[in-house]
């Protein structure tokens, strides 16, 4: 390919609306190009890149026995129905009428579509396990499309689906879709990738992991615990809160505190610390409207996700009228309407012990409330964010440490929920009828780019890792009007095109300087440079897009040494795998 | 891969609603199910086929200069406001709106994505031309989806853009992929399709072709010459009607013919040849639902798409009232509204003489008119079907025949429409703005599965071409039960398995005929076959789907022999390229 050909335009000036450096690479760099909120088209480097991403991912798919099948973009709202999440998930899901007037949606994942495909299939217990997968466009209406090809509304998606007679068979398949996917990564050429434990969300299911690129840009937040293994996502993360119960309690005594609407103030105003004060933050549910109020310890914040998963319904920041009879700023658990409102005691309150809180009464606060003793029994439930210096769940070590990342995939158990509400039934050996079990896998292609670029980069571009570069070299020549030093290049390019290596080649009658930077902004791992000065001594500059490898080699040993330096950079990420 | 794992079932019984063999063995021989009108989900074996035919075309639009792009399906409707075409298609383009209430469509053609991606690159003559092309998900809202993968509403297509700077520029690359278009079918097995002028429809443009494969089956009606190279489709084929003057034009009259409100029903009557008669048919313009009527020979008819393309607006069959004016079947151009209806006179009438017509009066018909004596001058212009045996209008030759065909991909000369209404201008030498002018050129990847599967199969199956078939080697194992057997054909599978030649393997524990009949339906080109019988003798059996090939093979060359017919049926595709 002539660079002097290739559709698309490189430049230097930062796009003003990027807040990573992937999306302003990909920008800057002819990769991409911004058609409507969270839709892009690609031109050839990134559509390159993307397609050997789905090489990657389709061969290590049918190493585990996979089966590579395609599903619709648009779906019968029918089949979602069936399913009931036509109905419970959110606007994400875009319905839509067809000519005809009949309902439809466009795919954000596939469960039902795959349980539609293999339902009568699947009637045997003796055709199990298999595992299907597709790549295929998705939709799914973000509603804050955000960097680049990070949190986009369309993007092209792996996604399988595993079907199984037994959560232990399920399992087995898990742990090697688990493997397979560290595998990919690796080869792609992100193998620090890691796993943590997930909420599982819209899917339904219990055991789901996610991998997450460790990166200050993500919009994911982690959970990390630096003595033990633990890793979870923020939504999903336990949190442990310890609290020593003082000796005797004290004698509760409502104090009034004037203008003390915040926990922080009231601790202030009371001279008591933050952790001996129990807070109220209010929820309403977004079906019904009625309140739903969190009582946790003044320091803890909510985690919503947890939140929701216990309620079992979707939830909004609450709006807090008058007619509520909810006192904001002054909230307590004695006093509060436990009928008119769902209230939730997170265990961040056990065994704390003389605690402020509110009164229920403008400007004024208990002092010394003991929980038991002024309340009355309660249930604690786990609905707090784990926070930085936390304790990890598993060691026990207050070792927990908060990293952001990037989600470049996703694996859930999903159990039963797909197969019973589809009526998907095989005989067992016995002759029953049983519902299969199971597991979905995701990796978005896009994302898994720009997670990449992200990972690797410098100032200039991004440097691609040769497993996924849109090209394996990328020749410039300075001075193409000399036709020395032109057909030097030329006899470079066409000699490694013979021998099928990808070769991007600058010849253009520009500065070095633009030859250069739009050779970062490319980011192909592999630089041969011809110039009138090697060439006077005979020689020709190669490197790699890192610099760790700069030398001059002589120009009857150039294709040789590059194709060594090919299969180098090949063996490095191999090694990794 | 073994055949007892592959999912999808295959079935002898022949689903009821399918018109042709296609469809009906792609369902039978589990290559697709069937998701909602128009809308499927393939499986592995179609799947394959499909990425084999993606990957044909690929290369052959990259050895074309083609880059590889990537647009979205889910497009913003002010692109298409911007061509004008949100407005113009109809309800076959899917709008819907997102969940902030902005207007969006699902592409069915990406002319618009297109220049939107170029716009700004392509702003100097020095980037000219080039080409881009996808592969990609798209969605037609067909009103009549039929045919299996013939007429769909969701379907894969590459879809090829080229901008030039002057028309002879765009015929010269027109042309190069015009025959790129013939090596592409020829790899994928139906050297045979044809070329044909088409109609260019809703995409604008002047020339333009479709590559048809000729079948009875067929949706689209092809005018075929058989004594030159003349092909068109029905569309857009000229009409020539030749009419010899009378000698004399015999006196105007007025004769009662009562009933007589067809023209076969007058000519009877009046015991005259209906090539000396004048018909109206009469439709309504969709915008404002004006009459337009038609005179044109009594033998001769209506092409719509013609009549379309010369009033430049939609229009659909008449609903004549009483209000109208119009006296529905005896509307004669003597007397009728021509103010408030479009009359249009079809080329069929020049120099016809002394014909008879109707009176616009109940039961009346005149006889002896003659045009311009008794009506004025008029203006002829071609709406007519042509007809079997018609005139070439090349060759000119009363040797037209018609044939059906399935269009399996088209090309069009698109000239500035797009880039004049969406605003992409380049600089040309002497600095002056221009507009480039665009090629597209589509093939829909499933359809020309399916036109593969029409053109080569028998009563049991598909007989896939080399090249696109899912698996090149099919080995039944009859009698798996037996050690012996088994062991040879385990060591055949694995064997070619090492040597990266395609395989699929049944050794079930079924019988031959299930066997062999599920081979059938999966169409695999080379057959091997381990029986007790032959080896017994110390051979294999070794045939090809088609029967062309089969004979016994001593078990030591049998993977030798393998190969070999592989490489000849490899050999034999390329040749016909």
């Amino acid at each position: 390919m002539k660079l002097d050909k290739l559709v698309g335009d490189r430049f230097k000036e930062k796009p003003a609306d990027c807040v990573i450096e992937s999306h302003s690479l990909m920008l800057r760099g002819g990769y991409m190009k911004f058609v409507s909120s969270g839709i892009f088209s690609q031109y050839m480097p990134l559509k390159r890149i993307c397609r050997k991403i789905e090489q990657i991912i389709r061969e290590e798919m049918d190493a585990i026995d996979g089966q590579e099948v395609l599903f619709p973009v648009a779906l019968p709202a029918s089949l979602w129905e069936e399913s009931g999440r036509f109905e419970s998930v959110g606007s994400e899901l875009l319905r839509f009428k067809d000519r005809n007037n009949a309902p439809m949606v466009l795919g954000m994942t596939h469960e039902e579509a795959a349980v539609q495909l293999v339902r009568e299939y699947g009637i045997s217990y003796t055709r199990y396990p298999f595992m299907i997968y597709q790549i295929q466009t998705k939709f799914r209406d973000e509603a804050r499309p955000r960097a680049g090809l990070i949190r986009v509304r369309e993007f092209t998606m792996k996604d399988a689906y595993s079907f199984h007679t037994s959560q232990e068979d399920l399992e087995n398949y898990y742990k090697k879709c688990y493997d397979s996917y560290n595998r990919i990564f690796a080869r792609a050429g992100i193998p620090e990738v890691v796993t943590v434990k997930s909420d599982s969300g819209m899917m339904g299911g219990n055991v789901s992991h996610e991998y997450m690129l460790l990166t200050p840009v993500g919009e994911d937040t982690i959970a990390v615990c630096s003595e033990c293994d633990y890793r979870a996502n923020m939504e999903a993360a336990d949190s442990i809160i310890v609290n020593t119960p003082d000796a005797e309690l004290a004698e509760l005594t409502k104090v009034e505190t004037p203008h003390a609407s915040t926990i922080e103030a009231v601790c202030d105003f009371l001279k008591s610390s933050v952790e001996k004060s129990c807070k109220a933050v209010v929820y309403q549910k977004n079906m019904t409207d009625e309140y739903v109020v969190v009582f946790l310890r003044g320091d803890i914040e909510v985690n919503e996700t947890k939140l929701r998963n216990y309620l079992g319904e979707e939830i909004h920041p609450a709006i807090i009228t008058e007619e509520s009879g909810i006192v904001a700023g002054f909230i307590g658990p004695k006093g509060l309407d436990n009928k008119k409102n769902t209230i939730v005691f997170d265990k961040s309150l056990e065994n704390l012990t003389n605690f402020c809180c509110g009164a229920n009464e403008v400007d004024y606060h208990y002092v010394n409330f003991n929980m038991e003793r002024d309340y009355g029994k309660v249930e604690y439930v786990d609905v707090a964010k784990i926070k930085e210096g936390g304790i990890c769940p598993v060691c026990g070590k207050p070792t927990i440490s908060v990293s952001r990342g990037i989600e470049v995939g996703n694996i859930f158990q999903l159990g039963t929920k797909y197969t019973k509400t589809m009526g998907m039934q095989y005989l067992d050996k016995e002759g029953n009828l049983q519902y299969p079990i199971m597991g979905c896998y995701g990796i978005g292609v896009g994302r898994l780019a720009a997670s990449v670029c992200e990972a690797h980069r410098d100032d200039y571009g991004p440097i691609w890792p040769i497993s996924i570069a849109p090209w394996q070299v990328h020749i410039c020549c300075l001075r193409a009007d000399d036709e020395v030093i032109k057909a030097a290049a030329d006899d470079i390019y066409n000699t490694l095109l013979k021998k099928g290596v990808e070769v991007i080649y600058d010849d253009r009658d520009v500065r070095a300087g633009v030859m250069f930077s739009d050779a970062d902004l490319l980011g192909v791992p592999v630089r041969v440079v011809v110039s009138p000065r090697s060439l006077g001594e005979n020689m020709i500059e190669l490197s790699t897009r890192d610099k760790k490898v700069s030398k001059k080699v002589p120009k009857d040993q150039i294709i040789e040494e590059i194709c060594a330096l090919i299969a180098e950079l090949q063996r490095e990420i191999e090694e990794k795998v």
